[in-house]
């Protein structure tokens, strides 16, 4: 039987929406899969180590990650909130990670970034992984933070981080925008697949999307990873039929971050 | 039974050769479709209205356009003639619908542009639609004007366009130039379809190609509109043996705009 | 004493603003100049001749151009105005200039063009020749065409053409934008005399505007023409006194093309 | 005697290297100029407001910005720090600048941003506003945040701001990198003058130098400021004559950002 | 029978790696195949024409060329070598070929050229045929000549060259690096014969590789020969199975030219 | 007195018409400036050495560049001639003298090289040192080889070069073109200062022209070496009054290259 790929592989954030979904996915590469929340995460299975840890408490970040390989970092905030929690679970929680993994020698971290990172720009801006961010958020701020800091370890000290910014990760598109962002669940595992094994990635941004017929994002720049989506949106063509009915009626397709860039602005008063 | 997207949908040159071979197919869009053409378009079917009309005039475009809600603008002179010729039917007719959908509130005009908007390109040249226009012809240059008309009330009213610059729809490519320029119907109409309903275009241009293996146009800055071609002039290669007889013999093939580019200037004289 | 570079050199639009600027600067350039217009230019002077002529008489304008070596074209309406005198004025006698001029051999025609080509683009955006258009106005679209035509009578028959795009030429400015779009008389003069002169100039597109402070275009594009700008609205700062009170109350300034982009739509009913 | 452009302007961080600069020049540019630190200030002279607060406190940073119409945000840590420290004071610190000045209606924020947000670039490499950031420093990074959250608060708010990406901004520069990043006071000034007083900016990153023989950072995509420096590094070239040593004794020449890109990470432990 | 596209095509190198899998594959393109190489070359087989040359001695390469309509110019050295080695066999070798081409009216050559050109490109560089070349080797350099040297032809003289960047042509990958590079034998064949009877190509660059999931190279400024390779290296996936060993121990999927970037200098003493 | 910045510094083709004129005026740059050529160089002066030198004789030029520091390789043929002599002088010679300098430890190289590595650009091409080339001549051919070379032994070895592509370095402009790439001598010598005594320039390619008024090339490229032409072609104008006489019949200014891509290709028969 072929030795798994790494020792120990960290996922943070797995009680969330999508932890829930890798947890089983992952466990091919690595012979103990770290799993960590601030949430519960019920009991360890075969081949787990379950962390409960606040990712902005430094000391547990580091005892957490001893013996660690790689990162796939989920954890933190994952939708708008107010700036100071964004601060310490996204911020702060992000930089503790990252310090982490320099200290104990981690070589590659999957950073789960967002496209509300771009989610200013229009629907009909056809952008790629070098074009200027335009944060929708305060969540889309803190993504931006992340990849500046991944991009600083990397120049700084070698660590490797592929970003990759998730459009719409659920089993099936909720609304026309996600016909555009959507992400089955087996093109995130093969987009994570990849960036964990692909020979070197510096700091590479991926836009997480599968092979839709509408895109509003070019991979080009990421094509060392070889990410090739298998699935298609155009699946659940019928649930979203055509009409003349334009798109005032349901503003969220005219930007790429959709409902966030028309939210209002939020604050812990 | 669903409703149809459309109300009233116009069809401009209905009596040209894609208007006839558009009749039939875009039934399923619309309540009604109207069918305009200066030539005789014989007797209305089911689902039809024709208009008889002049796109010079311009009351009557006026009167033809109430209650419509998206326009096929296909009408007008489709190859070279006479600047004045030209000037009535293209530049004219144009601006006439195009002030006439602004006045009744029409919400989208898919034009057909052409190929010949960039016609003295050489064969060598990949663009996409931000290379600036070089037509190659009167026609070309009325088409040229159409868009910019087009773009003009997109930016100034809101009223979207779609322009289309087909390449060569044809049932089968005719030369070899035409292996790269070819346009199915099948594909000319799915083009329609994505152009009429998708979200939102503000001002968008389309290349109107099949998925031939040849390509001297990149339609990524219209990724929004998800147009996928299903058909290949490949299918038609035996047409067109290996040779070892270069272009010269044939210099058709030479500039985007094939026999265009090199035609003689008219002009009535 | 030298001979004048040309024996008959011809100015359109003789009698409008500009044109009345230029009549006796150009002199220099020709031992007769040939000024048209359909309004009243007096009489002749020495080393003039004088032709008054609608543009859209296509036969009056052969005759007036027989024997011209070169046309400055700044004939037609040079605002906006319904789109049916427009089409007269500007499309048709641009169209009729330009055959006449390849009929009769002309070399080259500088072609008084405007900001209004581009004049949606806002006034954070900095752009080259290769720019898309935005027109902001029928005269903005006619201009445009202008371009088209000019573009596709050089790949057709080599008639060069220099395409003015001229910001707003004054004795000063006359708002805050003007301080980003004023092209001094002398620079006009002297981007007309290098546009006239240059040894080659194909189809080029050259912004006309003094060298100010602030910049919305980047001339890199016609670096071949030499037009080193020698004077600066920076000289009526005073005029225009720091405020904190920002864009609101005087829009005009948010667009290149300023009030144009503003206004309603024209059109003749 | 003409009305100063603001009643109230505030200057955080005025305690610092820079801030002491500018506290008399800017003036002439409000009635009162309310300065901001956490370090003393001394007693208020006319004209003069004196706020001492830590800008990670939020109710003290709203109370300081009653009233404010524009702010110039040079507050916060300005070297390598701890992130802990730098999260406090750049991050949190800026947060609350920009929350505070969206409540309170303020209209254009100047922010000190820093060549550390590009430092990790090398001396070859010249770049413009839409170059990715590579920041070499926690400072770097937070200088990073500034500028995502002010293109955050102009997309959702309108908030403008101009990001002044500042080289080195000294009496004269101290090492060869800084004849390459030099920024006069008066330039400073200057650069700060336009960013208040342009018309209208939305978010605009200016590089901060003044004109030197060599240039790494490219201005065109702020030429709707109009900055043009007057200073030039060019008159200290005799403190740093012709050498045939090369780049390796002093490897602070070879990333823009100097030595901060060459120095070890720091964090507290 | 359809008669062949040409009576007479020369393959130089014919006895080399890739000239041996050539050599019956073309057959179908010509009458007679002309097979050239200093080498032994066996018996001469029906519709072969066999000449034992020197490629540096220009009369030999002018006679072996007397009939011939169009060239697969494989002939030289193919891996790294003393620079005169190189400079006899790959730049004087090449010379006499074009002058030859050119002096007997040949139409099209095309060029063996070698992924060694951008050798020195870093595996997260995703460039197309206009990005500076950056050699790896003597090799490299000697290639990027025979490619300036075609694109004088061309400009000088109309003679036609593709030059094909070979990656990597061989049965099956055998590092990680080919899994990228790697053109299958059939693909190579298509480039071949894309190359040879596409209508018109000028002076065209084309990266010879295979349909692989990793791509470093964008063929899109070719996109007028239609080459779509059909083969994948994905085939081969299992026998580099997925790893958390990151680059450092096998540096040579780091550069474009993988091991060639990595050599010493070579030279002869 | 200040110590001169290098020991030795080796100038090869110094009997050469830019040869002569650097003579005297790199001497404040060296202790010992180092003269080569294969023609008579008369009598060494105090400061120089000279050696008389075929390029093309590999142990000569190791011999002659013993303690050199840098070089300013100006030998070789400077203008068209047979491949044979091209081949020897060029391209053999650049080679010996780069190997030379990578075992001898020499730290950068000035080459010589020439607007003819661009030559077929036409004159409303505008160009930076990305363009990719395209030679005019065998001559243009040998200098694209250098350039290769050179690129070459940087990555590789991290030997520096400034690639200096002089335009038309004599005491004035002898024809319109040369208006354009006119480099004074002056100016051509502060070049050569800034590209050797910059701080670190890796491989960099500077077009060698004055402040000219008409410009084809763009050095924002090289904007590290801080090159700023003092002199203007335009002391000249009056040479080359205003004349409506436009291309044809002085064709040499229609492409970069000027006569030399008008010429027949020679070859030695």
């Amino acid at each position: 039987m072929m030795a798994k790929p790494f020792k120990r592989l960290l996922l943070t954030g797995a009680a969330g929406g999508l932890g829930k979904v890798l947890r089983d996915r992952i466990k091919p590469w690595a012979d103990v899969v770290v799993l960590s929340d601030i949430a519960d995460l019920g009991e360890a299975r075969e081949g787990e180590e379950i962390v409960v840890c606040d990712l902005g408490d430094k000391a547990a970040v580091m005892k957490m990650m001893e013996g660690v390989e790689a990162v796939l970092h989920f954890g933190g905030i994952s939708t708008e909130n107010t700036f100071e929690n964004i601060l310490h679970a996204n911020i702060l929680g992000t930089a503790n990670i990252y310090e982490a993994a320099h200290k104990l020698g981690v070589k590659r971290i999957v950073f789960a970034s967002s496209n509300h990172t771009v989610g200013f720009y229009r629907n009909t801006d056809y952008i790629d992984a070098t074009a200027p961010t335009r944060p929708d958020s305060f969540y889309g701020v803190s993504k931006c933070f992340g990849e500046q800091l991944a991009s600083y370890y990397w120049d700084r000290t070698g660590l490797e981080t592929v970003s990759l910014r998730i459009g719409s990760s659920f089993p099936e598109p909720k609304d026309r925008r996600m016909m555009v962002t959507w992400l089955s669940y087996d093109d995130l595992v093969e987009a994570l697949r990849q960036s964990l094994f692909a020979t070197r990635v510096g700091f590479t941004i991926l836009f997480g999307m599968s092979n839709n017929d509408v895109a509003w994002w070019d991979n080009s720049k990421a094509a060392h990873l070889g990410y090739k989506p298998k699935d298609s949106s155009s699946q659940f063509d019928a649930s979203f039929p055509d009409s003349g009915q334009y798109p005032d009626q349901n503003a969220s397709v005219t930007y790429h971050g959709g409902a966030f860039a028309l939210a209002e602005v939020r604050y812990k008063d």
